[in-house]
């Protein structure tokens, strides 16, 4: 496939590396391509370490992609998507991997109140012709593209959407990575219910002191 | 321990049974007794079974108490605590299990944003004297007190509040029960995070078609 992750933090360069590593065809969108190639520090390192990962803007790298990965800062991936362009969006899978988080006292948390819309259901009423399934949002980076490092991949991950053909790209996408045991937890809204999973999350990655831990549903 | 259970419902007949079964002396508490045993149904067959079980009002049930559940309803709870009394509840050890749930669309929610103060915070802060701690909400009923059931009990608990000797109370009482993975996730303020974990318990809820299933933290 081709595949745009839109973000280059922590997920999308996680994102995009495993992809490109598993023979897709990927590209990294970007506000501003030149701020980021001008900044010192990781970007370069890590780019060189990725040369088969293209670099463009958000609008450039959605626009021929298959699937659009949203891994940008959940309080800032409005703006992203508005920038990657309603009509590059168009029918288009939208794997929404992001949190919106605040900070209060100190210590982050999910900003959703539970009754109300998560931001997967935000973007997809920002843009009702792309497909959006939420998905990833409740495991650490390196987790989400090698489960298998931990338990030999015995946890959980769930998929959101409204679109059955969509989860099950990104069912595929996942089980790829070596993800065994994808629940589909239903429409979109069920969103609601992964991204409150973070309040809890924060506070075990607290506890335990190493973000490589997961849920597992047991029934 | 002489325990009091709040609450007459599902949760407050399995812990009552439960701790009883275990040789704890435990009175179950309710608003109004003559009006509970008036009630047809299924309260009476209950406390047939369960002859060992004493009845009284929430503030006669807690007077003597060492330890105090509540298991009202989350909604309900800081009435029935009030009826429990203050007096009643200063110095003891109180096990707040209940949920503040509303209805969105039909779908019952977690009452609560994720910046918001929990429940057991509410509580807490009504009842400074109280050493309250949150646990057990986040399981069906019928696994809080059999939770070898499941996958032999390969599944975990947590426990939220400030008091680490209440919480070690606590915890004693739940490895009685059979649990075997007691997460202490640390002061009462965590108790957002399990509050919250509501959000997708009742959605995979429904999702299963079966209560019987719990969230192991992998690790």
């Amino acid at each position: 496939m081709r595949i745009a992750v839109l973000g280059t933090g922590m997920v999308g360069r996680a994102i995009a590396g495993r992809t490109a590593e598993l023979g897709h065809e990927v590209t990294i969108g970007t506000r501003n391509v030149a701020t980021l190639r001008d900044r010192d520090g990781d970007w370069a390192a890590w780019a060189a370490q990725h040369p088969g990962v293209g670099l463009a803007t958000f609008a450039d790298a959605t626009a021929d992609a298959d699937l659009v990965v949203n891994a940008t800062s959940g309080t800032a991936s409005l703006a992203a998507l508005t920038a990657a362009g309603e009509k590059h969006l168009a029918g288009k899978v939208l794997l929404d991997i992001a949190n919106p988080l605040g900070v209060d006292r100190g210590f982050p948390f999910p900003v959703l109140s539970s009754d109300e819309e998560s931001l997967a259901e935000q973007i997809q009423r920002a843009f009702p012709e792309a497909r959006v399934v939420k998905s990833l949002n409740t495991l650490t980076a390196d987790l989400m593209i090698h489960p298998q490092q931990l338990a030999g991949g015995a946890h959980s991950v769930f998929v959101s959407g409204d679109d059955a053909e969509a989860k099950q790209v990104v069912t595929e996408l996942l089980v790829s990575f070596g993800h065994t045991d994808v629940i589909d937890l239903g429409d979109i809204s069920t969103a609601r219910g992964t991204e409150l999973l973070l309040s809890i999350w924060l506070r075990l990655y607290g506890r335990l002191g190493t973000p490589l831990f997961n849920f597992k549903v047991v029934r």
